[in-house]
């Protein structure tokens, strides 16, 4: 077959086994591959009742059929488990080069299920899989994980592993891949912890076998030189100044989050700023596989007490651990950001999670005493403090290690974290960004920008501006987004090359680019209206086991911050996100029922009956 | 894979190599398989301008994901090329041990192209599969070549095979397998014996990879036993009598075609009925693989000049030879029938030629001299001596050899050959069954009783009785049952079991048994739509053909005797078809503009741009 392997790994850690399975081409074609193969799994085979951190649950990696492909920025692989920060699905991915490395070793997808009774290791070697002992690894840094697997393995080997959060079942632990990229949201990284499994090391020199390379070749090519072409002049600006490029946006729009949401734009912005970031901190951008835009930031800070060198911060972590802290200092923010790498945690939720108890404790509403010392927005030692505690679970840091819903909710005061369906929001306050209210609210893993990013319409006007103030239409475009966005990730794809040069320059996101890359590399022959439908039917079965896991429509909800409490200041003054209407609107743009439930004939529709 | 094999040999002729193929899984799943990959491998590789007896012509032999499964009857395969009889696309299918083993031997599909220079045949082995030089076999019956390749690989061979017919190029040459079953129609013999071609012989002893073994077995259980049931207290007619038990009904609405359909009434019908068969000559039922009914008719003939042994005749040829020509002697047509099948013959096409040319005769068209003597209806005799004749293209036989159209063309009167698209019609006068009409004028191999046979509902009430002379309706009627017709060939099953066991039981056709048992098989997890767009996909394409081959809607029509001249007597007395008001209708249900052209938007929908 082509584009795809049509190989799955089960790997049984609880009998210590690997075997290989045939994934059925019916299956790959239906649910594209990655995050669509993740829930094609999940569904079938975990009780959405399940304890998360228990042996039943089930942690699929797969990756999709452009990931190692020289698709512009083929070069993705999505983690599917039940989460333990949600109590629900979630599905988190990443890029770097562990995962064209997985899919050049002949493997689509990886089942692990069960629990290794000592902490393991999978070792694929170019299509041979075995579980080793990880002896010598547990405890250890990701980065120090790393560069053991790959010492032993040589050069080449690519690796994916938990740090000391993922070992100590922090919540929003994350899972690291070459370093210091992260599939980094709603605790997958606890989940492998909880399995005993360290790490997944990879050799992969295969080639992913394309059905019409001369056709995929002038494709590639074509995009290429158009991309190119845009920015013969300047380069793109997330190359010159990576992700964080984004706070002059979301700052000059008012929804740049900060002091736990309490304000819209945060007044050291330009301190967190990308283009500051690289004038203090940059050593060089870095691209990931076969990706032109090279978004990630390979940094050194030699400021005292901060010293370090790694990848990010990215737009989401100096929102987090910066503007949502209060804090403008850059160095405190990149040295947290390191930290979360090094000892795999999710930036956004420890970030937003000390924001909650920052204002628990300014509202005098977390005693001192549990924290260890007082705590106050801007204070930039506590990130790196606490960051550290998190991951080892030591001190305050063990509740912080529970995410910022179970802190306000053991402190009386559920309303004061950020979170949708119990996972904390992204960097934009949805008050005057209504789309990303609904987005939040509908996202199956818990609040998300990369479950249909409604800011690249909302604030960046691509592929062309919609006014973020405005909700009437908001459902139906959510729907659409969200429907695109799970094709981009099923496909194996980066949302930034394929949102602005891989769908149709329109309202309506059409994904006419995906279509043609795929075709010609898989040969399955889909149309529009399939692939289209292909999105649908992952999202669909998403929320499935959603309802499934007792999470409806009543969990499409946000805090009454958002909904009650109109933004103080800034161009979204006096606004609140106006979720039921958009819901309504939503609903029925997905033809969900008014429980926000799929029908029968949906589900049929969808062959998901 | 489950139920397809995925494999295709491509067999070049030319240069006397046999290579494997892998078929994707997307052309599989889309074009189900048998009649399906036919039509996909002739519309990407055959020139629809080629001479159909030419070198660059291909044949193509496929089976179905049921071939070869315990699906009751998954018994078939397809034969497709371009035809010598028609100039345009014919598919021609038969039952028989033959296709069940190809399916077993690994194979889904060969392509047979070019041209050997000595004749050949090809030896498929479980999988190994080469040419091997003809040259003990050319020049003998169908019977002789089986016999003598099964003693050559021993017991468990089966063999499709040409006669001498396939190799002197007469333009109706069948295919013969199993001795006795035909892929009869348009000349698909002689495109093989153009290419040097004689037989191919397998021996297939694998089995075929079910997805769902416990659910497909229950599923078939299932069937069968509700067959069972039925046919508790009586066996089924078509297992007593045979498909000449129709006899009755046609001739009870009388559009049993008498004398080149000048009539619908048959003064003789009885003697050619299905019970005096049973009465005079059976010796046997017998049954295809897989197959509870066992219509197939194992029949000796002991009358003086007849003499004979073999199977047959079935109802379409007790209409052809019997009478179409007149002839009330069921010894004579039985004979006539024998060596139809020894010499490689199409039965329908024979008989309904010398109707034709009978009726040219009577009509003083066609000089005795040219004849070598005096023809007229009811000349029993001639049945023999003209079949032979036509096999070897000897004397009158040379013109016989061309079929109706082209003889009654050289004598000046085309608008005697009882053909659409140029191909003689089957044994019912459309006069009085109306959708049959329709039926005939649309079908993409010509005139066929097996591309959506309305006679089902307008004749047998199967699944509902629909009055054969309301023209109204029928458009939207005969599309949807040509496309369920394109799906049963397409799966390798016989129409016979499936049209009242597999398909919902409503006036709506909807093929909701294959939908369950293809599942069962495949795990390709087809839904309704998808599999019902299946079998639109495949009408489509073979009318792309069409088209390309310059016979579209213009050549959607009748002999002015079916349009012009209202049937004698009968029960149809006074009838003429309404063609132009069916057609309109149909082109609309079809979604194909006035021309009978489908449409960009409809040729997108179905994947077919």
């Amino acid at each position: 077959m082509y584009g795809w392997n049509g190989r799955l790994l089960r790997v049984d850690l609880t009998a210590g086994t690997v075997r290989e399975e045939e994934i059925s081409p019916w299956v790959l074609k239906g649910y594209v591959g990655a995050r669509g193969l993740g829930i094609h799994y999940l569904l079938a085979e975990v009780d959405p009742a399940c304890d998360p951190l228990g042996p039943e649950n089930r942690l699929v990696f797969a990756t999709g059929p452009l990931t190692g492909t020289r698709a512009p920025t083929g070069a993705r692989y999505v983690v599917t488990t039940k989460s333990p920060l949600t109590g629900v699905l979630t599905c988190s991915n990443s890029g770097g080069f562990f995962p064209a490395s997985l899919k050049k070793a002949g493997v689509d997808a990886v089942v692990f299920q069960g629990r290794a009774a000592e902490p393991v290791y999978l070792w694929v070697d170019d299509g041979r899989a075995e579980l080793r002992p990880a002896e010598g690894l547990w405890g250890r840094t990701t980065h120090g994980t790393t560069d053991a697997l790959v010492g032993a393995h040589g050069p080449g080997t690519r690796v994916a592993c938990i740090g000391p959060a993922g070992e100590n079942g922090v919540r929003f632990a994350s899972i690291m891949n070459d370093r210091d990229r992260a599939a980094g949201r709603s605790g997958v990284g606890a989940v492998m912890g909880s399995k005993n499994l360290k790490a997944v090391a990879v050799r992969g020199t295969g080639k992913v076998a394309i059905h019409d390379p001369d056709r995929f070749g002038e494709l590639v090519k074509g995009y290429l030189d158009r991309f190119n072409d845009t920015y013969r002049d300047e380069p793109p600006p997330l190359r010159s100044h990576g992700t964080a490029v984004t706070v002059m946006g979301t700052q000059n729009t008012g929804i740049f989050p900060t002091r736990n949401f309490q304000a819209g734009q945060f007044e050291q912005w330009e301190a967190l700023h990308g283009e500051t970031l690289t004038e203090r901190f940059l050593v060089k951008a870095r691209a990931c596989f076969s990706c032109p835009i090279a978004c990630g930031r390979v940094t050194r800070v030699d400021e005292p007490g901060y010293e370090g060198e790694g990848e990010g911060p990215e737009y989401e972590t100096v929102y987090s651990l910066g503007s949502d802290c209060g804090v403008g200092d850059l160095a405190a923010v990149t040295k947290a950001n390191y930290l979360c790498n090094e000892l795999g945690l999710d930036t956004i939720t420890m970030g937003a999670t000390l924001a909650c108890a920052m204002e628990l404790a300014e509202r005098g509403l977390l005693p001192e005493a549990d924290v260890g010392r007082r705590l106050r927005f801007g204070d930039a030692r506590g990130l790196v403090e606490f960051t550290r505690l998190t991951a080892f679970r030591e001190g305050f840091g063990d509740l912080l290690a529970e995410g910022s819903l179970r802190l306000a909710t053991r402190y009386g005061h559920p309303e004061l974290a950020m979170v949708a369906r119990g996972q904390e929001f992204a960097g934009y306050d949805p008050r005057g960004e209504q789309g990303m209210g609904l987005a939040y609210a509908t996202s199956p893993i818990g609040a998300s920008h990369m479950r249909g990013d409604p800011a690249y319409i909302e604030i960046l006007g691509v592929p062309t501006l919609i006014d973020p103030h405005e909700w009437r239409g908001k459902g139906e475009l959510v729907a659409e987004w969200q429907d695109t966005f799970a094709l981009i990730d099923a496909a194996g794809l980066c949302v930034f090359f394929t949102i602005r040069n891989l769908v149709s320059p329109d309202r309506h996101i059409r994904p006419t680019g995906i279509l043609e890359l795929l075709n010609a590399a898989t040969g399955a022959g889909y149309t529009l209206e399939e692939l289209e439908r292909a999105g649908e039917r992952i999202f669909n079965a998403e929320r499935l086991f959603l309802v499934r896991a007792g999470s409806g429509g009543e969990h499409d909800t946000l805090p009454p911050r958002m909904l009650e409490e109109p933004m103080p200041d800034g161009p979204a003054k006096g606004m609140v996100v106006h979720l039921r209407e958009m819901l309504d609107e939503y609903y029925r743009a997905r033809g969900w029922d008014a429980r926000g439930v799929p029908g029968p004939d949906k589900l049929r529709e969808l062959g998901l009956g």
